[in-house]
């Protein structure tokens, strides 16, 4: 049995959530019998918190289940992931600004490297520096097509996101990118035949921008994947009437954040540290706040098990700014685990931690890691569980039933 | 995947389950880190059970949400809360020992005062005392309605219930309670126009009962909540072939328990000691019986951490009179947890223990309390699955599949 009708016991008051996702904090041991990375970290800060409330672990999608980074925040966000798909063309779009409405046709783009004979001989030009790219991006935004507009962003390096909007357009296209060397861009091929105009404008558009590409040393063609429109998810302020701030750095997130209508806060600096800056400053603002930490992925994707030991700590490090705010319910979890191990996400139950001073039940775990996770009060429960029992521990819903 | 066909595998049997629900039972620390209230109580029968047993904790409806006392029970009883709501009005008229037929649309009555000027001063009537309020009650089943029948009942203090009886009535009213004072009651609204035939009904009785009570001191006027009609849940016979015995003090859990056809046992007294006495007397005639013990739960309403401690004892010390009979399976659990702290019903999980010397496995618990019980061989489970597993460890269910 699950409980879907959440908005019929809404009670808004004015506590206040903090939601803390250090993105892949999920590890593995080196060795088995080993220590994972948050393990391994020095945590004084977090290992407190742990003592103080209750921990668990969450399966973001089901066992067994790798989930991207897209389907893993909106389980967390509690929008079941598998019914409200959402293509990372449009997360790509929106993370850098770019509005994505209901029948638009949003893909994200790299720009890659091909030989005289048109075969690709490095999918992402080098890993073209921002500096580089942006003006490349900047040269391809004069090209029109009949009867739609076309928007074109840069977001990082190699990588962009297109928007074409217009009448009749549908997303079920099939990604250019072969995923393999040696091989030319594949054209845009519709899925089915609604989506026929659309591949004809994208492809049109591709001859065009690779025909201001030709010249280029690195980035002489592109790849375009993720085609998708808006999925319509409900916004925050809607389904929980929650008015919901995000604090995060890489776009991506940011997007995600948007698309359940987070108000997105812009400040400057990149550590979390910042991040938490940030928050302190519209604190009286907002009563739910998304916090977003990318590098602890980042480092798990790299293989890197001790750069993710040093973000965890700087997050620890800099957590009193966070508790400073007096949050009433503050969660610290991560979407997914990366464990450096496999250098890539992995379906490993994630740690989860839930810290409400007024509110929380206490478990024997003093230390915040997956171990202690895996024997934590609230034991194992899908991600799509957290945000009712951030909402319980807020008080911010009724009774079910007399 | 949840298993949904209990029935096609029922193999019933001489073996006894006895259900024993402390409600509200489970609790929270008064600080971070310091004791629950069951945790507090000293409690050796229930710890050598613990020991012997096995432990877990519930999800009376689901993560986050805080159950209501009806859906709580329906939940333990194994019956979806969601799908089977049961309006107040008919748990407080059939606790009292009405009728509430399919189509009878039953209500919840309070007394309460009214000023000159017909607005409420206070909304209970100063708890008017039963000496006080029963006889007023019997004035009032003078009322007569045109074509239909009318059934009041006392309940206790300022409280009462109604059943109107009769053809074409629909339970879909707005209650009349304001819920706050210097207002006058509201009427009884239809929901929609099939319940306009009950609302006129309901009104016409509110204008005889308002005459009668007029020059009342303090029960001047009433107020009536939770309009409803019997759910028609199926009973405990035809569900699991249990012959199910309730020996409970308070109505309303008398009501649940009638609800799905058990036998309500008629007993002197009200302490844990005498409830276990009347199970006694009635232990050869039945093989399933749900104990009930209220006050856990009142002195956690009241905030009142050392009352519901010593609650917690006296059961305990009254618990060799139960485990005199010899049950096969025994389940100590609450219907949701009520922490002192919070002074209301919360979402936390619930301690539960199951008992079951021919069956049961037994985990590393020594002890009956919240930290133990989350550690517990049983984990964390929606309370809809506690009667499978009460019938399994009566081993009153065959083999699914060959």
């Amino acid at each position: 049995m699950t409980f879907n009708d959440i908005k019929s016991l809404l009670a808004p008051n004015k506590s206040k959530i903090v939601l803390l996702v250090m993105d892949g904090l999920g590890g593995l041991p080196l060795k088995p019998g080993g220590k994972t990375e948050l393990e391994t970290a020095k945590t004084p800060n977090l290992d407190r918190l742990a003592a103080e409330g209750c921990l668990g672990q969450t399966l973001p999608i089901d066992y067994g289940i790798t989930p991207g980074s897209g389907p893993a925040h909106l389980s967390l966000f509690g929008y079941d992931p598998v019914a409200h798909e959402v293509g990372r063309g449009v997360l790509e779009a929106i993370g850098v600004g770019m509005f994505v409405n209901k029948g638009d046709v949003a893909a994200r783009g790299n720009f890659c490297t091909v030989d005289k004979a048109g075969l690709i001989s490095d999918r992402r030009a080098g890993r073209i520096p921002t500096e580089e790219a942006a003006p490349i991006v900047e040269r391809l935004k004069a090209i029109q097509l009949p009867g739609v507009t076309v928007e074109i962003s840069h977001v990082k390096e190699h990588r962009f996101a297109v928007v074409i909007r217009g009448e009749g357009l549908s997303p079920d296209l099939e990604e250019t990118d072969p995923q393999k060397l040696g091989v030319a861009p594949y054209e845009v091929k519709p899925k089915n035949t609604s989506a026929k105009k659309a591949a004809d404008l994208y492809n049109q558009w591709i001859a065009a921008a690779r025909e201001i590409l030709k010249d280029e040393p690195k980035a002489n063609a592109l790849t375009l994947r993720g085609f998708a429109t808006d999925p319509g998810l409900e916004s925050y302020a809607s389904r929980y009437e929650l008015d919901a701030a995000c604090v995060a750095v890489y776009p991506m997130y940011r997007g995600v954040a948007q698309l359940v209508g987070m108000k997105i806060i812009n400040f400057a600096g990149e550590t979390p540290a910042d991040e938490f800056d940030a928050l302190g400053r519209v604190w009286n603002d907002h009563d739910f706040f998304f916090v977003h930490i990318k590098k602890t992925d980042s480092y798990g994707e790299d293989g890197n098990f001790e750069g993710k030991v040093h973000v965890i700590e700087s997050v620890d490090e800099a957590l009193p700014k966070l508790l400073a705010l007096k949050p009433d319910v503050l969660i610290v979890t991560g979407d997914h685990s990366t464990p450096a191990l496999l250098k890539s996400h992995s379906w490993h139950p994630v740690p989860f931690l839930l810290w409400a001073p007024d509110a929380a039940r206490t478990d024997s775990q003093q230390q915040f890691g997956e171990t202690q996770c895996a024997l934590g009060g609230l034991g194992t429960f899908h991600a799509l569980n957290a945000m009712p029992l951030a909402l319980g521990h807020a008080q911010k819903l009724n009774k079910f039933g007399a």
